[in-house]
């Protein structure tokens, strides 16, 4: 096998370093002449930057501490190259680049976009003639790729997302008073994280009371009499909210364009997030001590709470991309097939044409948003839980989980 | 020995029901009659509400789940007792309920308010001839407890906020482009928890650029020209904030009351933090991305990443209480003294008067913030290192650490 190179695209995950070292494992045992990275995904690569992985990762412990290290250890780009047809020249540079580094496996590792990436070069590498073979691997903790069961990156997030839901549930119902806490979570079009709030519930959680998931049009007044409700029958609501919830009109109900922003100090609409802003209104509304917590980037990057399913998944995924690569496959994806479920969760991975995962977008299932659009099913608790089970023992040093610094 | 009761106050800590795991084992191994929880505090126990913690705690799996269970698991108030010969009432009714249970120790876990509660219950109960024991044992993530080197619950706090601002420098460095992280803290007067990010620190992390502790007046133009030149010589700048920076006339740099403060839908000034206000304001005034990451009460909750020396002398600060109390002392509260530093560090737990304890705050020493008030010194990472290291050993079920649930 000639020369492998490795680059990670889009935004972080608590996984995509372990798909890295999943790639970079296999390759070695493939024997790859040399293995690099792409710094800052295609758009660095464009620009020269790269390094030699095999300066980088050598030990054992080098891959241990890259699959707990959070984000982009090879920094990323959000970058949507343009047709081959259009800017022809900017291929032409990629190829030269990769030809004088005697690449024959080219790994992308990223989501919609970053397949798009590799639809894109192995299309113009087909066109002239290039026997370098461009593969792709899932990554986002959205969990909105099409094809894949699932995509690596969101069991972690879901795990942290449902342990930091159980945490704020205890934090919420210490005082003997009526409380409302809002949680707002990412995903912008897919509910798929905010729907893992409903994780927390269990023997020694109630769990959160309502779950509104932005697949649903958003219903401010309906909202309320469902939170007034719930406070006739118990002192603490906990309600977990996707960050980009929209009214019917798909206006978003706060943040900069929202058709209730405040205006800041410099007259200019605030960008304050979903959950403060529905927590002020309920608590006015309803005249309640109420607070909104975002969990923020934390979900994304928490790798020291990861799920040990979902990194082993992820590095799996990534030792697929390069075995395809070798198999002299190109233009495809590896994804995750779910082959069974619940206790006896069983998965393979499989690749996929690239073509049928590039610019799709898979949001939660309608059937399993239930209760008016204010819970998810047992559907979803059966599809997440496996997902999210198992716990990777983190090296740690000085007290906090060792990361590695590689760009 | 006869009863013992047990109550918890003031906000949630990660480690405040070790503090109660710790007093639970001690009351027991002294043979103490029955063991009672007081639900809600002092608040709660004076309307009657208690449990029988023997029902509760029975096994080493109940006292190992207590002790990695976020927040006080028997209920919290915010209550000060007015003073004995103001309302005598009060008091009368609580010495009954507590001679009603036979109960001869009265353990109190909580901060200043809550050692102003011991003291007072103890002035009474000297007045009156009883001989019930009064004692507290410490807890705060807010570090600001007088006479006690530092107090149960920061050590777990310091770890969670410098093992998520780790994460946060990751992630926000993969994009080659110019960015400001904004990370807001908890800690209204001491700066003790927006001090330990800076703990993340180290080979493997560049850490943070800036820390701002409410000790000092904030100055917001200086803050800009630091950012401003930091921004000329690296791409991606964090700061630490503490959620309630002031500035040199004491007024909140936002918040509702604060002078930048904006308006909300209802023409309310908004209570956005300090966080997002100062990500708002330095990415305008400095043209780059920005953003303000809140992290909010997850950071006093998280016993998912508690610190193993933290919850081992939480637990030691509760049996200290209880033995104080066997051993006949009244108005008084367990301390940790520190007996050697660095990496020999060693504790004692130790008893001190709680009239030198109760409504007195305890700030980060002036010499310890550094470059005009834009950083903190050795001396603080040698005094808070220590109290983050080691990890304990969660018990997870359903991939989520379990919860002990009693009231």
């Amino acid at each position: 096998m000639k020369s492998v190179i490795i680059g990670q695209s889009g935004g972080p995950t608590a996984a995509i370093n372990a798909t890295l070292a999943g790639a970079i494992s296999e390759a070695r045992r493939l024997g790859a002449e040399r293995i690099y990275g792409m710094i800052g995904g295609i758009q660095g690569f464009s620009a020269g930057k790269y390094v030699d992985l095999d300066e980088h990762i050598q030990s054992d412990r080098d891959i241990k501490i890259l699959m707990q290290t959070p984000a982009s250890a090879l920094g990323s780009c959000r970058c949507k190259l343009p047709k081959p047809e259009e800017e022809p020249e900017i291929y032409r540079d990629i190829f030269e680049r990769l030809n004088a580094l005697d690449i024959s496996c080219f790994v992308y590792i990223g989501g919609n976009d970053s397949m798009d990436t590799i639809a894109k070069l192995s299309e113009y590498g087909e066109s002239c003639g290039s026997d370098i073979r461009f593969v792709g691997a899932p990554k986002t903790v959205d969990n909105d790729l099409a094809v894949t069961d699932h995509t690596p990156g969101f069991g972690s997030a879901a795990k942290y997302i449902a342990a930091s839901v159980k945490e704020i549930i205890c934090d919420s119902s210490v005082y003997d008073i009526k409380s409302i806490t809002v949680i707002e979570i990412m995903g912008r079009n897919a509910g798929w994280l905010t729907a893992s709030a409903a994780l927390a519930q269990g023997a020694d959680c109630g769990g959160v009371d309502l779950i509104y998931l932005p697949e649903r049009a958003f219903d401010l007044e309906k909202c309320v009499s469902s939170v007034r409700e719930l406070l006739d029958k118990k002192d603490t609501v906990v309600i977990a909210v996707s960050e980009a919830l929209r009214n019917e009109n798909g206006e978003y109900i706060c943040s900069s364009g929202g058709v209730h922003a405040g205006l800041d100090a410099f007259g200019h609409k605030i960008m304050s997030g979903t959950g403060q802003f529905l927590a002020q209104y309920l608590g006015k509304a309803l005249d309640v001590k109420a607070r909104g917590i975002e969990i923020s980037t934390l979900q994304r990057s928490a790798a020291h709470l990861a799920s040990a399913q979902d990194i082993e998944e992820a590095a799996s995924a990534g030792a697929a991309a390069v075995r395809a690569a070798a198999e002299g496959r190109t233009a495809e994806m590896s994804v995750i097939r779910r082959i069974a479920d619940g206790d006896d969760y069983k998965y393979t991975i499989d690749t996929a044409d690239i073509k049928s995962i590039a610019n799709a977008e898979k949001t939660v299932p309608d059937e399993w948003i239930i209760n008016d659009g204010t819970y998810v099913s047992e559907d979803f608790i059966r599809y997440a839980r496996p997902l999210i089970m198992g716990e990777p023992d983190i090296i740690y040093e000085n007290g906090l989980p060792v990361h590695i610094k590689i760009k």
